[in-house]
């Protein structure tokens, strides 16, 4: 451990990533205590840890609980995962703490189009990386089977009620065996009981119960649930179905999203059990009937069929980083319209493997007014677990942006202002940082800001961004340097969080379940964004109307804006204050447990563009080496 | 070995399954000669066996190797998975001889629809079940992700060409570096090459060359690539993409195949290295520009990365079966419109691992005018390995319905004919056996028949299909019960297939690769189907003059007709003869390698029925079964 031979300047991190020997993944599985029948081998560098290691350490304390936020970024990103994995690079390989990191999965859509991979970066890296950012262990590849199943369903339940008689449809349903004699399938009981019929024998039925039950009479206008790809397919955005002729006409307006945008992904993060996914898919929302009333994936018998497609997917996978730490990367919801966190159950297990004096690192995608919110108030309040300390990272150049600095845009060449030192664009700037400090310490928990230095940075720079963590009420704030050194580069960070974990924290939602959906957004959008009101579209009243009258008014919010700035206008640096911020739609993932106040249009399908990763990307057909990868 | 418990009757297939503890898969790998580095664990059931084992073998002789067809068959199978694995059940497990069984991974989409798993049946089945049906190493995933990330790019492209002028398309595909360097991606000298350009600096390239280079000029009409699901959605058999704003209006009618059919499925069976599946997955023809000439997966730069996605599905999947005799399971491609084999690869592998004096059983899909043919014509010239005995797996309830029995419909109750002694229908229906068996010699390989015995056949009835069998020519033919007793109902059959292998064979081909397309087409509707002559629409006279002009000539014939009939009239049962065969369309798989004549119109996405099996598929949370899966 802590042997990285660090190269300046620093390579490429495919190369990085290459020259290193991972251990064997039995023996990482091993380091953290965990007995052969407790993992399933993928491989040599992948493992899957079960969930029945939550219940063998039922009565193991839980280790140190650390998130990882970031300031409003830039469009090049912050390096919050390269933090979180320098971060545990510290913690485990040089300061001999028991660490766990918990990541997300990467989309494999971006992989080939702009954005390259999520591995980390420089010598902060979960590897292999090909395999962390393909395919890994199936998990999205199931979602994307189980997605795809329930979507099939909805239009071949209307195409087959569209055709039959509730009597014929409900002889279908319930067919009769050798004897005569007909049954309910079990996951039936569920949409019974629902109808308000307690009868068990499906002869018992009255007609008129019997119509109830067959005829979902989904409505075609009010299906919400999409296909998915894990592919950035730009022309699968807005598609028209059903244009076969064999399908009679029915044709209807849709599109797919990209995989991780699923609802499924979102159950998968905020589950906690087998049993408590069973019941989350099956009663998710695809929509409603004619009648206004919603319609579940039970209601359409394929709930169990979602969750025997998921078995796996619901093991997070293990990996380990440059420096051979242990990492469990497990879901990844869009943070764009979900919650964008890592999974409750890899969260849970780590915490613990790593016991009482160990830490768990999970990172939060998004700005911190996103991710980091939606951490405290959605997936902290389902797991019941409680963060001590979060880290808020920052650079110099994010924070020279919000100072005033010019536009940053992806795929052109920095301007001089980000190269050269400029403490006033700094010093300007670190409202911005100062605003998501005072937010981390509104839950209770304790602040660690860490500075992400680039090698453009100067000491002068990143003293007035330390000033002004310290001045916004930070418990420390750290410069680090672990892309350039690996975990070596960040054990001042790792001594302050250690320090900061040890001390008290007093944690607390920012709003109770139990008032209104517009009282909780706007908790939310004053609180964290500081807007001045909230304004709702009609179809956001008549939406928010209509999840009340269903009865989800009592579920946490999770708000799907920009993370370029605090308001919903993402050229708005810095920390804007006494904003509008308007709710133009809002959705429900009442599987997930969440409702989505939609601020903006957010995109759900990227696309390629004229030249994507994919140019470079092959195989070396001799040596099996992949090239190109980024 | 050799000590499975039967029950009478033969309980659920599910039930079988689940009761036997499979052995750590590792064991099962190691009984075939694999050392620890020859594969990697998927769990404690699944392996996949590296490419290199074949590079280590490269001295070792080839074991015995032997094909399992089937007669035409009813909608309701002959039990020719059940026949392939219940006989190397009785190879392996009561004959003591090395054997490896050789299936394809079935479609998830049908384990959810109407068809179930795939997994053999009774007492002959690959275990478990569940992974075999289910994700299994992710390999159709990993199809599935390839197939659409080129269907991605392929819109893509058209909407970037459509926007951009050619010096600006030139010039995003080939960006400068920071010092103002232009260079091409390693792939585009495959299109500089087709394009006759032998420069190697971007800059030196006139306008016109860079104009030719950057804009593939892709005809809408003619884009022949769609996208895939392993889902039935007959939604998706055909739809309208691009109609989203952002598009601008540049919609598109297309479809959606079951991912099976994908040609990047056919190129997994067929593929005999790492190398040449990537240049296959490069030459894939996509569609052709406007000016008609073909645009390849390669063109488009993505032939790399499909590659990369495929890096572990190129890998054969080791499984077992009830009796613990080993398994590979390899590619699926669907025999409507592919080769309906598993992978060259698997048995390539199998046929070494188990050297010269043990026996690789592999499974030809379709009856054997379909699937037999297509291993004869398609999968042994591309591997250059050369069968010694085809099995033919016979019902005595097929022969029925081939002497003029009533219709056999899947879900409808079986006729009394086919439960009773019917001396007179199996007589009649022998023609369509005698046919299959007289087809199979004129590969110069050895045939033993294969009668799968039900409980309601009588003595009587096999011995009449026993005796036809043998007089069109079978070197034996032998009853066997492996469904009810595993292996040990199957050691007749394992005894006279050891036999046909230790007797000379003398191998040909149907026809040779350089005749015309129209010959090809002739020789296997007239030798195979016994078809008077062949028809062709103008759609399909067009398309062969194409791709004769194209080169692609050469090609081996996929036929893509039904396999309920020799004729393209499923209803003609028997041996029909004199017939004409229509072919109404021709279509290429210039990556997989062959052309595929359309006769009739081949389903290629399958739908879902008003109750399909998911309703009875579900998960115990409390012990993690899998409940309700066939």
């Amino acid at each position: 451990m802590g042997k990285l031979q660090c190269k300046t300047p620093v390579p490429e991190d495919i190369d990085i990533a290459q020259a290193i020997e991972p251990q064997h993944i039995a023996d990482i599985a091993s380091g953290l205590g965990l007995g052969a029948s407790d993992f399933d081998l993928y491989g040599t560098t992948k493992a899957k840890v079960k969930l029945s290691v939550l219940d063998k350490h039922a009565n193991t304390n839980n280790g140190n609980y650390v998130v990882v936020a970031g300031i409003t970024p830039t469009p090049l990103g912050e390096g919050k995962s390269t933090t979180t994995v320098g971060l545990c690079q510290a913690l485990g390989a040089h300061l001999n703490k028991k660490v766990v990191t918990c990541v997300r999965q990467p989309s494999q859509g971006p992989t080939f189009g702009i954005k390259g991979g999520a591995a980390g970066g420089g010598y902060s890296q979960v590897i292999p990386m090909e395999e962390f950012n393909l395919h890994m262990t199936g998990d999205i590849h199931a979602i994307t089977a189980a997605n795809n199943l329930l979507a099939a369903a909805i239009d071949a339940r209307m195409f087959h009620e569209n055709t039959q008689s509730d009597a014929a449809l409900f002889n279908r349903l319930c067919p009769a065996d050798k004897e005569g004699k007909r049954r309910f399938a079990p996951v039936m009981f569920t949409r019974l009981k629902k109808l308000g019929i307690d009868k068990t024998d499906p002869d018992d039925l009255t007609d008129e119960e019997k119509g109830r039950f067959a005829r979902l009479d989904i409505d075609p206008a009010g299906i919400t649930w999409k296909r998915v790809l894990d592919t950035n397919d730009r022309f699968l955005r807005c598609i028209t179905v059903g244009q076969g002729q064999q399908e009679k006409g029915m044709t209807r307006q849709t599109a797919f999203d990209i995989a991780v945008a699923s609802e499924i992904m979102a159950v998968l993060a905020l589950t906690t059990s087998m049993r408590d996914m069973r019941e989350r898919l099956g009663r998710m929302v695809i929509g409603n009937s004619k009648a206004g009333e919603p319609v579940t994936a039970d209601d359409l018998g394929v709930g169990g069929a979602l969750t025997v497609l998921m078995k796996d997917a619901i093991n997070p996978t293990l990996m380990q980083t440059l420096e051979e730490t242990p990492v469990l990367v497990h879901a990844g919801p869009f943070a764009n319209i979900a919650s964008g966190n890592s999974s409750i159950i890899a969260d849970a297990i780590a915490l613990k493997l790593v016991g009482p004096e160990g830490l768990v690192v999970t990172e939060a995608g998004f700005g911190a007014d996103i991710g980091m919110e939606k951490f405290m108030n959605i997936k902290c309040r389902y797991s019941g677990l409680r963060p001590d300390c979060a880290v808020i990272v920052a650079t110099v150049r994010a924070l020279k942006m919000h100072g005033g600095g010019p536009a940053v845009v992806a795929g052109k060449p920095l301007d001089h202002a980000y190269k050269t030192e400029n403490l006033e664009l700094v010093e300007k700037g670190c409202c911005n940082l100062a605003r998501h400090v005072e937010n981390a310490k509104k839950y209770g928990v304790r602040v660690v800001v860490a500075l992400n230095q680039f090698a453009t940075d100067t000491e002068a720079e990143l003293e007035v961004a330390r000033k002004a963590a310290m001045q916004a009420g930070a418990d420390d704030a750290v410069v680090c340097r672990h892309h350039a050194l690996g975990g070596a580069g960040a054990v001042d960070l790792g001594n302050a969080v250690v320090k900061a974990c040890s001390l008290p924290t007093n944690f607390e939602f920012l709003y109770p379940l139990n008032i209104s959906i517009k009282e909780k957004i706007k908790a939310i959008a004053t609180k964290m964004y500081a807007a001045a009101e909230v304004t709702y579209s009609p179809e956001a009243e008549k939406a928010i109307e209509l999840y009340t009258r269903m009865g989800f008014a009592d579920l946490p919010i999770c708000m799907a804006k920009t993370q370029y700035s605090f308001s919903s206008d993402a050229s708005k640096k810095g920390a804007p204050s006494g904003f509008t911020l308007p709710i133009k739609e809002v959705r429900a993932s009442v599987g997930a447990g969440f409702l989505v106040p939609l601020v903006g249009d957010m995109m759900t399908m990227p696309g390629l563009p004229t030249r994507p990763c994919f140019y470079e990307i092959d195989l070396d057909p001799d040596t099996g080496r992949i090239l190109g990868l980024s």
